[in-house]
Protein backbone atom coordinates (compact mmCIF):
# COMPACT_ATOMS: atom_id res chain seq x y z
CA UNK A 1 0.00 0.00 0.00
CA UNK A 2 2.58 2.37 0.79
CA UNK A 3 6.32 2.62 0.63
CA UNK A 4 6.73 4.37 3.36
CA UNK A 5 8.54 3.30 6.18
CA UNK A 6 7.50 4.56 10.33
CA UNK A 7 9.67 4.26 13.28
CA UNK A 8 8.05 2.39 15.85
CA UNK A 9 7.71 5.40 18.01
CA UNK A 10 6.11 7.74 14.93
CA UNK A 11 3.46 4.48 15.09
CA UNK A 12 2.49 4.82 18.45
CA UNK A 13 1.60 8.93 17.95
CA UNK A 14 -0.15 8.56 14.92
CA UNK A 15 -3.61 7.02 17.16
CA UNK A 16 -2.91 10.47 19.13
CA UNK A 17 -2.85 12.96 16.98
CA UNK A 18 -5.33 11.29 15.55
CA UNK A 19 -7.31 11.57 18.23
CA UNK A 20 -6.82 15.06 19.25
CA UNK A 21 -7.73 16.03 15.20
CA UNK A 22 -10.93 14.27 15.73
CA UNK A 23 -11.92 16.88 18.57
CA UNK A 24 -10.82 19.56 16.35
CA UNK A 25 -12.90 18.52 13.94
CA UNK A 26 -15.91 18.22 15.91
CA UNK A 27 -15.30 21.84 16.94
CA UNK A 28 -15.56 23.16 13.74
CA UNK A 29 -11.76 23.90 13.75
CA UNK A 30 -10.42 23.00 10.13
CA UNK A 31 -6.75 23.67 10.11
CA UNK A 32 -3.87 22.71 12.35
CA UNK A 33 -0.07 23.71 12.52
CA UNK A 34 2.69 21.70 13.30
CA UNK A 35 3.33 24.28 16.43
CA UNK A 36 -0.06 23.52 17.80
CA UNK A 37 0.28 20.25 17.51
CA UNK A 38 3.84 20.30 19.39
CA UNK A 39 2.48 22.49 22.60
CA UNK A 40 -0.71 19.66 22.89
CA UNK A 41 2.11 17.04 23.01
CA UNK A 42 4.88 18.53 24.68
CA UNK A 43 7.02 17.71 21.62
CA UNK A 44 9.07 19.41 19.29
CA UNK A 45 7.90 21.38 15.79
CA UNK A 46 10.19 19.54 13.87
CA UNK A 47 9.29 15.75 15.15
CA UNK A 48 5.46 17.06 14.66
CA UNK A 49 6.45 17.86 11.19
CA UNK A 50 8.54 14.88 10.46
CA UNK A 51 5.31 12.81 11.39
CA UNK A 52 2.90 14.56 9.66
CA UNK A 53 5.16 14.64 6.05
CA UNK A 54 5.39 10.82 6.49
CA UNK A 55 2.13 10.28 6.04
CA UNK A 56 0.56 13.53 4.10
CA UNK A 57 -0.82 12.93 0.93
CA UNK A 58 -0.80 17.08 0.31
CA UNK A 59 1.49 19.40 1.67
CA UNK A 60 0.42 22.19 4.17
CA UNK A 61 0.86 25.95 2.99
CA UNK A 62 3.60 27.49 5.22
CA UNK A 63 1.78 29.92 7.55
CA UNK A 64 -1.94 28.79 6.89
CA UNK A 65 -1.53 25.25 8.34
CA UNK A 66 -2.85 21.51 7.17
CA UNK A 67 -6.62 20.83 6.87
CA UNK A 68 -7.56 18.72 9.98
CA UNK A 69 -10.08 16.84 7.96
CA UNK A 70 -7.51 15.55 5.24
CA UNK A 71 -5.31 14.55 8.27
CA UNK A 72 -7.40 12.66 9.67
CA UNK A 73 -8.13 10.76 6.28
CA UNK A 74 -4.37 10.65 5.86
CA UNK A 75 -3.51 9.23 9.15
CA UNK A 76 -6.42 6.75 8.76
CA UNK A 77 -5.35 5.61 5.39
CA UNK A 78 -2.00 5.10 6.61
CA UNK A 79 -2.37 2.90 9.80
CA UNK A 80 -4.84 0.88 7.41
CA UNK A 81 -8.12 1.89 9.10
CA UNK A 82 -9.28 1.76 5.33
CA UNK A 83 -7.74 -1.90 4.24
CA UNK A 84 -9.82 -3.99 6.49
CA UNK A 85 -7.77 -6.82 8.71
CA UNK A 86 -8.82 -10.06 10.20
CA UNK A 87 -8.72 -11.10 13.91
CA UNK A 88 -9.22 -13.66 16.37
CA UNK A 89 -9.73 -13.82 20.15
CA UNK A 90 -7.55 -16.82 21.72
CA UNK A 91 -9.62 -17.51 24.79
CA UNK A 92 -13.15 -16.40 25.57
CA UNK A 93 -12.94 -15.45 29.38
CA UNK A 94 -13.56 -11.91 30.70
CA UNK A 95 -11.42 -9.95 28.30
CA UNK A 96 -11.90 -12.08 25.10
CA UNK A 97 -15.28 -11.35 25.47
CA UNK A 98 -15.11 -7.94 25.62
CA UNK A 99 -12.58 -8.17 22.66
CA UNK A 100 -15.43 -10.42 21.10
CA UNK A 101 -18.32 -7.23 21.84
CA UNK A 102 -16.46 -4.32 21.45
CA UNK A 103 -17.16 -2.14 18.00
CA UNK A 104 -14.27 -0.02 18.51
CA UNK A 105 -12.29 -2.46 16.22
CA UNK A 106 -14.02 -1.84 13.28
CA UNK A 107 -13.29 1.67 12.87
CA UNK A 108 -10.19 1.19 12.88
CA UNK A 109 -10.13 -1.27 10.09
CA UNK A 110 -9.88 -4.83 12.59
CA UNK A 111 -12.55 -7.22 11.97
CA UNK A 112 -13.21 -9.53 14.77
CA UNK A 113 -14.34 -12.69 13.24
CA UNK A 114 -14.25 -15.67 16.04
CA UNK A 115 -13.19 -16.67 18.89
CA UNK A 116 -11.25 -20.00 20.32
CA UNK A 117 -11.57 -21.59 23.32
CA UNK A 118 -10.81 -24.96 25.36
CA UNK A 119 -13.88 -25.31 27.57
CA UNK A 120 -15.80 -27.53 25.68
CA UNK A 121 -19.26 -25.58 27.48
CA UNK A 122 -18.44 -22.39 24.96
CA UNK A 123 -17.52 -24.06 21.77
CA UNK A 124 -20.30 -24.02 19.55
CA UNK A 125 -22.08 -20.86 21.10
CA UNK A 126 -21.12 -17.79 19.66
CA UNK A 127 -20.75 -14.17 21.24
CA UNK A 128 -22.31 -11.23 19.49
CA UNK A 129 -22.65 -13.66 16.20
CA UNK A 130 -18.83 -14.32 16.13
CA UNK A 131 -18.60 -18.20 16.55
CA UNK A 132 -16.69 -19.74 19.54
CA UNK A 133 -13.98 -23.04 18.19
CA UNK A 134 -12.19 -25.02 19.69
CA UNK A 135 -7.89 -24.92 18.57
CA UNK A 136 -8.25 -27.66 16.33
CA UNK A 137 -9.70 -25.31 13.80
CA UNK A 138 -7.39 -22.61 14.27
CA UNK A 139 -5.31 -23.32 10.91
CA UNK A 140 -9.17 -23.83 8.79
CA UNK A 141 -10.67 -20.45 10.09
CA UNK A 142 -7.37 -18.79 9.01
CA UNK A 143 -7.25 -20.18 6.22
CA UNK A 144 -10.75 -19.41 5.31
CA UNK A 145 -11.24 -16.30 7.24
CA UNK A 146 -7.53 -14.78 5.91
CA UNK A 147 -7.23 -13.64 9.09
CA UNK A 148 -4.02 -11.43 10.50
CA UNK A 149 -4.20 -10.93 13.85
CA UNK A 150 -4.34 -13.34 16.64
CA UNK A 151 -5.28 -11.53 20.10
CA UNK A 152 -4.29 -13.39 23.12
CA UNK A 153 -6.21 -13.46 25.95
CA UNK A 154 -5.61 -16.96 27.63
CA UNK A 155 -4.10 -16.87 31.32
CA UNK A 156 0.15 -16.71 30.85
CA UNK A 157 0.17 -20.34 31.82
CA UNK A 158 -1.41 -21.23 28.29
CA UNK A 159 -0.18 -18.41 26.13
CA UNK A 160 3.03 -20.49 24.79
CA UNK A 161 1.63 -23.20 24.00
CA UNK A 162 -1.61 -21.37 21.71
CA UNK A 163 1.53 -19.18 20.11
CA UNK A 164 2.44 -22.33 19.03
CA UNK A 165 -0.42 -23.44 17.64
CA UNK A 166 -1.12 -19.87 15.84
CA UNK A 167 2.18 -20.09 14.78
CA UNK A 168 1.67 -23.38 13.02
CA UNK A 169 -1.66 -22.43 11.59
CA UNK A 170 0.07 -19.26 10.26
CA UNK A 171 -1.11 -16.50 11.41
CA UNK A 172 0.68 -12.71 11.13
CA UNK A 173 0.52 -11.10 14.60
CA UNK A 174 -0.53 -11.51 17.87
CA UNK A 175 -1.06 -9.26 20.28
CA UNK A 176 -0.51 -10.65 23.25
CA UNK A 177 -2.57 -9.49 26.21
CA UNK A 178 -0.95 -12.11 28.76
CA UNK A 179 1.30 -11.28 30.85
CA UNK A 180 3.83 -14.20 29.48
CA UNK A 181 6.95 -13.63 26.98
CA UNK A 182 6.12 -15.33 24.23
CA UNK A 183 8.80 -16.99 21.54
CA UNK A 184 7.39 -17.26 18.01
CA UNK A 185 9.27 -17.08 14.50
CA UNK A 186 10.37 -13.60 13.84
CA UNK A 187 7.98 -13.86 10.54
CA UNK A 188 5.42 -13.15 13.25
CA UNK A 189 4.82 -9.63 14.77
CA UNK A 190 4.36 -9.58 18.34
CA UNK A 191 2.80 -6.99 20.61
CA UNK A 192 2.59 -7.04 24.45
CA UNK A 193 -0.14 -5.26 26.03
CA UNK A 194 0.32 -6.32 30.09
CA UNK A 195 -2.61 -4.52 31.03
CA UNK A 196 -1.84 -5.00 34.48
CA UNK A 197 1.80 -3.70 33.92
CA UNK A 198 0.66 -0.85 32.14
CA UNK A 199 -1.31 0.06 35.34
CA UNK A 200 1.89 -0.47 37.29
CA UNK A 201 3.74 2.04 35.51
CA UNK A 202 1.03 4.30 35.60
CA UNK A 203 1.16 4.22 39.46
CA UNK A 204 4.92 4.11 39.87
CA UNK A 205 4.81 7.97 37.45
CA UNK A 206 2.44 8.86 40.31
CA UNK A 207 4.26 7.52 42.85
CA UNK A 208 7.06 9.39 41.82
CA UNK A 209 5.91 12.77 41.65
CA UNK A 210 4.96 12.64 45.45
CA UNK B 1 9.98 4.63 47.92
CA UNK B 2 12.85 5.35 45.59
CA UNK B 3 14.76 8.24 44.31
CA UNK B 4 15.55 7.09 41.19
CA UNK B 5 14.47 8.08 37.76
CA UNK B 6 13.66 5.97 34.80
CA UNK B 7 12.67 7.06 31.63
CA UNK B 8 9.41 6.68 29.74
CA UNK B 9 11.21 4.16 27.65
CA UNK B 10 12.53 2.22 30.69
CA UNK B 11 9.45 2.11 32.02
CA UNK B 12 7.75 0.60 29.42
CA UNK B 13 10.62 -1.94 28.68
CA UNK B 14 10.68 -3.00 32.70
CA UNK B 15 7.26 -5.61 32.34
CA UNK B 16 9.01 -7.14 29.04
CA UNK B 17 12.09 -8.34 31.29
CA UNK B 18 9.88 -9.22 34.19
CA UNK B 19 7.63 -11.56 31.80
CA UNK B 20 10.87 -12.76 30.37
CA UNK B 21 12.41 -13.49 33.69
CA UNK B 22 9.74 -15.07 34.99
CA UNK B 23 9.97 -17.69 32.29
CA UNK B 24 13.34 -18.49 33.23
CA UNK B 25 12.42 -18.75 36.70
CA UNK B 26 9.56 -21.43 35.96
CA UNK B 27 12.68 -22.93 33.72
CA UNK B 28 14.27 -23.32 36.63
CA UNK B 29 17.30 -21.09 35.32
CA UNK B 30 18.55 -19.02 37.79
CA UNK B 31 21.47 -16.51 36.53
CA UNK B 32 21.04 -14.33 34.00
CA UNK B 33 23.28 -12.41 31.92
CA UNK B 34 23.16 -8.77 30.11
CA UNK B 35 24.21 -9.99 26.91
CA UNK B 36 21.69 -12.75 27.10
CA UNK B 37 18.62 -10.20 27.82
CA UNK B 38 20.18 -8.27 24.88
CA UNK B 39 19.56 -11.20 22.77
CA UNK B 40 16.17 -11.92 23.68
CA UNK B 41 15.39 -8.06 23.81
CA UNK B 42 16.85 -7.33 20.28
CA UNK B 43 19.06 -4.02 22.07
CA UNK B 44 22.48 -3.20 23.31
CA UNK B 45 24.02 -4.95 26.15
CA UNK B 46 24.60 -1.52 27.34
CA UNK B 47 20.97 -0.66 27.38
CA UNK B 48 20.47 -3.89 29.24
CA UNK B 49 22.67 -3.11 31.90
CA UNK B 50 21.47 0.47 32.55
CA UNK B 51 18.33 -0.65 32.49
CA UNK B 52 19.16 -3.24 35.06
CA UNK B 53 21.41 -1.09 37.13
CA UNK B 54 18.74 1.44 37.76
CA UNK B 55 16.38 -0.97 39.44
CA UNK B 56 18.41 -3.56 41.12
CA UNK B 57 19.50 -3.30 44.84
CA UNK B 58 22.06 -5.71 44.26
CA UNK B 59 24.75 -5.52 42.26
CA UNK B 60 25.56 -8.51 39.18
CA UNK B 61 29.12 -10.32 39.15
CA UNK B 62 30.85 -9.98 35.94
CA UNK B 63 31.45 -13.44 34.18
CA UNK B 64 28.32 -15.14 36.47
CA UNK B 65 25.38 -12.53 36.20
CA UNK B 66 22.25 -11.69 37.91
CA UNK B 67 19.85 -14.16 40.22
CA UNK B 68 16.58 -13.95 38.35
CA UNK B 69 14.82 -14.28 41.82
CA UNK B 70 16.50 -11.22 42.85
CA UNK B 71 15.81 -9.32 39.30
CA UNK B 72 12.08 -10.62 39.44
CA UNK B 73 11.34 -8.72 42.89
CA UNK B 74 13.60 -5.46 42.31
CA UNK B 75 11.13 -5.05 39.09
CA UNK B 76 8.11 -5.65 40.55
CA UNK B 77 9.58 -3.63 43.87
CA UNK B 78 10.68 -0.72 41.37
CA UNK B 79 7.24 -0.35 39.30
CA UNK B 80 5.06 -1.07 42.43
CA UNK B 81 3.80 -4.55 42.31
CA UNK B 82 4.35 -4.39 46.40
CA UNK B 83 2.96 -1.01 47.27
CA UNK B 84 -1.01 -1.30 46.47
CA UNK B 85 -2.58 1.50 45.10
CA UNK B 86 -6.43 1.21 44.77
CA UNK B 87 -8.22 2.30 41.10
CA UNK B 88 -11.62 2.50 39.27
CA UNK B 89 -13.11 1.97 36.88
CA UNK B 90 -15.09 4.73 34.82
CA UNK B 91 -17.76 3.05 32.30
CA UNK B 92 -19.54 -0.58 33.31
CA UNK B 93 -19.72 -1.68 29.55
CA UNK B 94 -17.92 -4.62 28.07
CA UNK B 95 -14.32 -3.63 28.40
CA UNK B 96 -15.48 -1.86 32.26
CA UNK B 97 -17.02 -5.52 33.56
CA UNK B 98 -13.77 -7.15 32.43
CA UNK B 99 -11.31 -4.86 34.23
CA UNK B 100 -13.61 -5.56 37.23
CA UNK B 101 -13.83 -9.03 37.10
CA UNK B 102 -9.47 -9.31 36.16
CA UNK B 103 -7.76 -10.81 38.99
CA UNK B 104 -4.42 -9.85 37.35
CA UNK B 105 -4.32 -6.97 38.58
CA UNK B 106 -4.05 -7.30 42.01
CA UNK B 107 -0.33 -8.88 41.42
CA UNK B 108 0.60 -5.56 39.78
CA UNK B 109 -0.28 -3.81 42.97
CA UNK B 110 -3.51 -2.67 41.83
CA UNK B 111 -6.96 -3.31 43.59
CA UNK B 112 -9.63 -2.24 41.73
CA UNK B 113 -12.22 -1.35 44.12
CA UNK B 114 -15.13 -0.12 42.38
CA UNK B 115 -17.12 0.73 39.37
CA UNK B 116 -18.94 4.18 38.11
CA UNK B 117 -21.83 4.32 35.80
CA UNK B 118 -24.65 6.62 34.43
CA UNK B 119 -26.79 3.79 33.65
CA UNK B 120 -29.56 4.23 36.88
CA UNK B 121 -30.23 0.23 36.25
CA UNK B 122 -26.70 -0.69 37.09
CA UNK B 123 -26.26 1.82 40.32
CA UNK B 124 -26.35 -0.50 43.67
CA UNK B 125 -25.35 -3.49 41.88
CA UNK B 126 -21.91 -5.17 41.75
CA UNK B 127 -18.96 -7.12 39.61
CA UNK B 128 -17.53 -9.77 41.59
CA UNK B 129 -18.11 -7.75 44.81
CA UNK B 130 -17.02 -4.48 43.63
CA UNK B 131 -20.03 -1.89 43.45
CA UNK B 132 -21.25 0.20 41.23
CA UNK B 133 -21.77 3.80 41.45
CA UNK B 134 -23.33 6.81 40.24
CA UNK B 135 -20.54 9.30 39.56
CA UNK B 136 -22.16 11.53 42.11
CA UNK B 137 -20.21 9.60 44.80
CA UNK B 138 -17.28 9.93 43.07
CA UNK B 139 -15.20 12.19 45.38
CA UNK B 140 -16.55 10.44 48.55
CA UNK B 141 -15.11 7.03 46.96
CA UNK B 142 -11.93 8.47 45.88
CA UNK B 143 -11.45 10.04 49.34
CA UNK B 144 -12.86 7.23 51.28
CA UNK B 145 -10.46 4.55 49.62
CA UNK B 146 -7.95 6.56 49.08
CA UNK B 147 -8.25 5.81 45.17
CA UNK B 148 -5.32 6.61 42.92
CA UNK B 149 -6.13 5.51 39.33
CA UNK B 150 -9.39 5.33 37.35
CA UNK B 151 -9.28 3.54 34.21
CA UNK B 152 -11.61 5.50 32.05
CA UNK B 153 -13.52 2.55 29.28
CA UNK B 154 -16.55 5.18 28.34
CA UNK B 155 -17.36 6.09 25.00
CA UNK B 156 -15.05 8.24 22.72
CA UNK B 157 -18.48 11.10 23.30
CA UNK B 158 -18.55 11.03 27.14
CA UNK B 159 -14.45 10.68 28.16
CA UNK B 160 -13.70 14.63 28.64
CA UNK B 161 -16.59 15.04 30.93
CA UNK B 162 -15.65 11.69 33.05
CA UNK B 163 -11.83 12.93 32.89
CA UNK B 164 -13.58 16.64 34.37
CA UNK B 165 -15.58 14.74 37.12
CA UNK B 166 -12.46 12.52 38.24
CA UNK B 167 -10.22 15.89 37.84
CA UNK B 168 -12.59 17.70 40.44
CA UNK B 169 -12.50 14.61 42.42
CA UNK B 170 -9.22 14.64 43.18
CA UNK B 171 -7.92 11.82 40.92
CA UNK B 172 -4.03 11.78 40.51
CA UNK B 173 -4.12 8.99 37.35
CA UNK B 174 -6.11 7.92 34.51
CA UNK B 175 -5.78 5.08 31.96
CA UNK B 176 -7.78 6.36 29.10
CA UNK B 177 -9.16 3.61 27.09
CA UNK B 178 -11.39 5.52 24.78
CA UNK B 179 -10.08 6.35 21.47
CA UNK B 180 -10.81 10.22 22.23
CA UNK B 181 -7.84 12.66 23.41
CA UNK B 182 -7.97 14.10 27.18
CA UNK B 183 -7.56 17.64 28.03
CA UNK B 184 -6.39 17.72 32.07
CA UNK B 185 -4.28 19.21 34.36
CA UNK B 186 -0.86 18.51 34.48
CA UNK B 187 -0.96 17.39 37.89
CA UNK B 188 -2.71 14.32 36.37
CA UNK B 189 -0.68 12.16 34.80
CA UNK B 190 -2.68 10.16 31.79
CA UNK B 191 -2.24 7.17 30.02
CA UNK B 192 -3.86 6.74 26.35
CA UNK B 193 -4.28 2.98 25.50
CA UNK B 194 -6.67 2.85 22.35
CA UNK B 195 -7.19 -0.29 21.74
CA UNK B 196 -8.00 -0.47 18.11
CA UNK B 197 -5.27 1.89 17.40
CA UNK B 198 -2.59 -0.39 19.31
CA UNK B 199 -4.10 -3.16 16.74
CA UNK B 200 -4.12 -1.12 13.52
CA UNK B 201 -0.31 -0.07 14.28
CA UNK B 202 0.15 -4.30 14.55
CA UNK B 203 -1.78 -4.46 11.27
CA UNK B 204 0.30 -1.92 9.82
CA UNK B 205 3.55 -3.18 10.95
CA UNK B 206 2.18 -6.56 8.91
CA UNK B 207 1.81 -4.27 6.50
CA UNK B 208 5.08 -3.06 5.64
CA UNK B 209 6.63 -6.42 5.40
CA UNK B 210 4.03 -7.50 2.85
Amino acid sequence: MTEKKATLRQLERYPNYLAYLKKLDQRGIDKVSSPMLAGVFNCSEEQVRKDLHLIAKRSGKPGSGRSVKELIEDIEDFLGYNSEKRAIVMGVGNLGTAFLRYNGFIKAGIDVVAGFDSDPKKLGKSVEGKPIYASSELKKVIEAKDVTIAIVTVPAGSAQSVADELSEAGIKAICNFSPAHLNVDDSIEVLNVDLAATLAVLSHKVKDRE
